[in-house]
């Protein structure tokens, strides 16, 4: 019999779904800090996040199906056996981290985060000039499931999309262009707004760099929602500071949490939440999870194709 | 000849577009700071702000051309003479008011307002449940430009926008549900975002009082751009304190500006911005009154049929 072990919070409605899938298995409920590395060495499936020092290539592990669609820390050597299939969440998120995203870059083109450090103290500041996302043309780095969500609000209220792809592909409807990364030069001078949404990879790691930033409109709005170790930070708060680039919106940081000290937080023109535009945050997002790993435990259990299978070594879903 | 008083801000392109419009007339560009009763006595057309008290009901004056789409001071008995025709901005300031407010809308919904509020102490604390613009009914009061600007942008984004207009019309494609005044009882249960934009009329001042918080739902969000005197801000900030209001974001107070001390600052769940979703901070805001005011002037002078003229009993275009 297959042990399934679970250490997302689902409620009876979602361990019903799950059950129905897997009638013969026997269903282990953990929460993900309550696990100890016997759960994850007697499971043949794991639905939801465990340390991975915990799995140390169990054989036993068939699929390990996350609720993230970030797979840092199990795409490591020494984490996970050859046989077992990993597979994420992506899908799940588009909804709730693009329109969190979408909210912060309004609120910055609007100045709403200094009227806020305004409020109490009852100052009645006036900040001027603002612009418009119908005017804006919007940068979209990472053309996924999230990326494109973005970019059919942003089309929606009027802005000019281009987006940016690892692999080639037809433009989507929600893009009016679309570009390689190649061609980053080319595209990033004219964007209003540029949000990133790329995975961990070593080909991420600190792209947005002083070269980067410098390259953007001053007056341009960035974002950050994929990892926060893309972004140099001291790069990008320098940018800020001495007026290369007017805002940015950080959903991630480099380290998280990002600690109490650090400068970045004290930066008024750089707006961080604490890597709260996904999670469970929005309800839907748990229900689209529990789907995802419902049809990837039956597929496992009965030999078909899984949906959502992560390339170990890009990062990627293939 | 005729005077033409200006005190708007306009750059040269502005001034020639108005100086084409009247080429006989004699233009005087005063800010508003500067005018003396004298200035605006010796005017046969004036477009922008003079204090009030400073018409008097002068015989001389034609038209008054605002730069805003409120007219408050101007309405009042003994201010215009019956011969001067009001024209307002109504049309110039849709994009600019609804962007603000929407984005104030997203920034509430997300919890945006709490997350700026940890930043400065470099708090990584977490506000948990968040609600989608795309699965929320949103409730318009006063389908002007402005509100209709707001309809097309939350039906783009997926809401359900339900709308309430004072005179019948044919529902307009931005909205789902038309109603009436009358019939709020039925559509504001039901709102997930209620968005006001109504002008100071004798009609409007304090409608939203605690009746009308309660029956909102517990999770709403509440939205004033109209005037601030339509709102008993004592009665929002206890629906808000006691919860029977999740989030208020408000563009207009009364007073204006809100004093320092006015308990309604420190209320978390409300975010205040000093009246700034219109005046010119669009540039495109400034070019939209410019052509207003251009037609006005040209009509008044020509005896054609004005634009945007005011009721002066209901503060509404005729």
């Amino acid at each position: 019999m297959n042990t399934i072990l679970v250490t997302m919070p689902l409620n009876s409605r979602h361990r019903e779904r799950l059950e129905q899938k897997a009638k013969d298995c026997k269903f282990e409920y953990i929460p993900e800090s309550g696990i100890v590395a016997e759960d994850v060495q007697a499971a043949d499936i794991i639905v939801g996040r465990v340390p991975p020092e915990y799995i140390r290539e169990s054989s036993r592990l068939k699929l390990l199906q996350l609720a993230s669609a970030g797979t840092d820390g199990y795409t490591a050597a020494g984490v996970l056996a050859e046989r077992t299939v990993l597979t994420n969440a992506t899908g799940a998120y588009g909804k709730s981290v693009a329109e969190h995203m979408f909210a912060m870059m309004m609120a910055l083109q609007k100045k709403l985060h200094l009227y806020r450090d305004d409020q109490f103290n009852g100052a009645w500041n006036d900040y001027g000039e603002i612009v418009s996302i119908a005017d804006s043309t919007v940068l979209i780095i990472g053309l996924g499931d999230i990326g494109l969500h973005f970019a059919g609000m942003a089309k929606a209220l009027g802005a000019y999309v281009t987006g940016i792809k690892r692999r080639p592909s037809a433009c989507p409807q929600q893009v009016d262009e679309l570009h390689y990364m190649s061609e980053l030069d080319q595209v990033l001078p004219k964007a209003d707004v540029v949000f990133s949404i790329l995975p961990n990879t070593p080909q991420t790691r600190g792209i947005y760099n002083e070269e980067f930033f410098a390259k953007m409109k001053n007056s341009a709005v960035f974002l950050n929602a994929g990892r926060g170790n893309a972004v140099d930070q001291k790069a990008l708060a320098e940018a800020i500071r001495s007026g290369e680039l007017a805002f940015a919106g950080l959903d991630v940081t480099d380290p998280e949490p990002l600690p109490p000290g650090h400068p970045l937080w004290q930066e008024a023109n750089v707006f961080i939440t604490p890597h709260a535009s996904g999670q469970f945050h929005l309800s839907e997002t748990l229900d689209r999870i529990v789907e995802i790993a419902a049809f990837n435990i039956e597929a496992c259990l009965t030999g078909k194709p899984l949906k959502n299978i992560v390339d170990l070594e890009t990062g990627y879903c293939k």
